[in-house]
Parts: C-alpha cells; structure tokens; sequence
C-alpha cells in the first residue's frame, strides 16, 4: 500500500513528541531484531509500557497508518522514523570535560553506535590531556574551536564545572556547533544558533530525595 | 522578624516545583559561599537565569515572603529549602550497574556530598565485582537484596541494560529502596513503593540530532 509521505512542519513538532518518536524507534529496532514483521499500536504499547492512542496520534501526524486489524510495517517504520529523526546520518559529538561524566559519556555505547560518532574530548587537566579515552584522545580545551571545527562535530556534550560551562557553551556556538546536552550544574539557554538539552543528575537526585518521606501521590516525574 | 511555617500539603506540591526548588537551593548556597547575606527575587533571577515571578511564587507556597526593598534571607532560605527538600537528613544510594554510568555515579562528588552517600554498588560482572569504585566495593547483584536492607540505602541508581531493569528495579523495592534513577534504556514507572526518575540520554541524544537539521524555533528542551 502506498503511503503519501505528508510534509512535516517541523516547526510544530513539540520536544515532547520528539522525545516520544525516539521511543518509538527504540522499541521498533528492538522488535526487527528480534524479527517481527509487523505490530499493532496495542502490542507496541503493553510491550514497551507506551500509550497505544498516542503512537496511534503522533504516528498519523507524519503520514503513517496502520492497517486495520494488521498494524505497522515493523521495518519500513523504523526507516521512517530515522530519517525523520535525522538518524540516516552520522553526526558527530564532540565532549568538553573528560572526568566522570565525560568519560563516561566517551564510552557509552549509545553515543559511539548508529547514527553517533564520537569525534573529540576535550579538558583543562593536564594529567587528562593526551590519554586514550574511549575512541578519542583528549586534547586541551584552549585548542577547542580549532579541533572541532576540523572535525566537523555538530553536537557538544559539555560536562565541566559550572564555572566553566558559559565559556565553553560559547566556544562550542562559536565552533559551529548546533546542540549541546548539558550536564554542568547550571542551566544554559538554547539559542539562535544552539539548540541546549539541559540534564541536572544532582537536582534529580534532591526530587527523589523530596518525595522519599511523602508516600503520598504516585505520579512519575 | 518572624515567619510562621505554613504546614505544606505534599501531595499538592508538583515535581516540576520540586525541581525548581532544588535550583534555588543550589543557587541559594552559591550565594552563601559568596557571602551575600540578603537577595532579592529580581537579582536571584538574574544571577542564576530563572524567573523572579516564579522564584517569588514558590517560595511564597511555603509561606517565605522577602521584605519589600530587601529581599529575602539567604542563610534561613537555605536552611528552609534544605529541610523541605529532605536534605536535612542523610540520603543513602545504591547503585545498580557499574559500567561506565554506573561508575561516573559513584566518583560523581554531587552524589556524595552533601545529604547524598553512595553506600553500595553491584554488577553481575565477575571482573568488576570486589573491585573498589569510589566509596564502595562492587558486590554481586545476587546479594542485592540483602546488602541493601543492611545498608539501609533508600535510593537507587540503575544502569543496567534495558532487559535487567525490570528484574533490578523489583529487587530494589523488595529491598525497601523508595526512590530510583533510572538510566536503563527503557522507562520504569513509578509504583506506589518506589518514584522512579528516568534519565535517558540516548533518546536526549536523537532529540538533539532531530533539532540539528531544523533551525527554527527557540524552545528550550
């Protein structure tokens, strides 16, 4: 059956929704190695804990239906979907600060495989500079704009002090650079050219820590 | 000039409060450290970039009003907010996982100073298990249970791959944890025991690189 690939305004599209649709594709990838040809909303939803009417709504808002009693082209979903996602290419990370987080970062998996790359960490330390992390081997955060811009990278990770983290969010706009996630204890702002992910794990932690004595509600954060 | 506690309703207060809450602490102490004595809600907005409508609206659901002109006390806020946010108290953390996240939690200062102490940590990895990481030596996941409940620890940390989560995150309620992070590639949910906070920094990654090719729009994530 042919399907009319509706044209996207991306525009409209809510971070939220994004974040659902890389849900979705997770789960989807999981599902053709594990060689499932097709699956309804319903399936998809009890499988991965997800809403069934959501998948339902955010997938027809990029064209694509299922079929009635049926369900989705497992494989031809995933292909939609990482190309709406802009995961039918590399993109390349580049990481400001290699200590725990850093490192750790450097070393994940989930950055070093599929459409992630990474491409170049970067540290103030001098016992750090020049050591093998992961895939890339740290240089010093003064050659910064430099070093990536020869790599190209397009997408910073900074995990430095807060001290530090307005200086080297401005380096990296500055090196080309178009989205950061931020783990630094402070909050960036996305900008005209830089779009930022902030993710604070200690303020986290204090929510977790807020609800531990108050049994009460059961609502997820 | 005295302040009469407003009792709080718990169960009223938002997880999104909370977080802000936990950023005007963090800010609060900064100042603290600094040496400011009083600040007003327009001069915390500024420093820290947040709203000084909304600083002024929280703080006043739990009863703190800054004196017209003046400001508010830093020293008493920062005792206020700490008790409030169960900071007051020691917080002990087990972790889940000691792969590259995994460890980067445990050495990660934020989770061990404070209210915060990593107490425990378990990986089904025969090379890792007896090996010391940060404060703790690795244990076995087998002895979860058990080692938890003579910890004592309340809040756990899973990084684990997405098809041990499930089984680790039963455990750790078994074991009396109340609160858990979640770095597991797949969304745990809150149950009526145990408030689970899902981190996921692939799908945070792919939101990003969704942004990359599309310029418009300014929306923070």
């Amino acid at each position: 059956m042919a399907r009319e690939r509706k044209r996207i305004d991306t525009a409209a599209i809510s971070p939220l929704t994004v974040n659902r649709l890389s849900i979705y594709l997770r789960s989807l990838r999981r599902l053709l190695e594990e060689g499932v040809l097709r699956i309804s909303s319903e399936r998809l939803a009890r499988r991965f804990n997800l809403s069934s009417a959501q998948i339902r709504k955010d997938l027809a808002q990029f064209g694509e239906f299922g079929v009635r009693g049926v369900g989705y082209d497992v494989a031809e979903l995933v292909e939609r979907l990482s190309s709406l996602l802009g995961l039918d290419r590399t993109h390349r990370i580049a990481i400001v600060g290699m200590g725990n987080i850093g490192t750790a970062i450097a070393r994940f998996p989930a950055f070093n495989s599929g459409s992630f790359l990474v491409v170049a960490g970067f540290d103030n330390d001098p016992e750090r500079i020049g050591r093998r992390i992961g895939p890339v081997v740290v240089r010093s955060t003064g050659e910064l704009v430099d070093a990536i811009r020869e790599t190209g990278a397009r997408i910073g990770v900074i995990a430095v002090p807060a001290d530090a983290a307005l200086w080297v969010f401005a380096r990296l706009a500055e090196a080309g650079v178009r989205a950061v996630l931020n783990f630094a204890p402070i909050a960036l702002s996305t900008t005209a050219e830089c779009r930022v992910k902030n993710v604070d794990l200690r303020v986290h932690l204090e929510e977790l820590a807020f609800f531990l004595e108050r049994p009460e509600g059961g609502v997820g954060v």
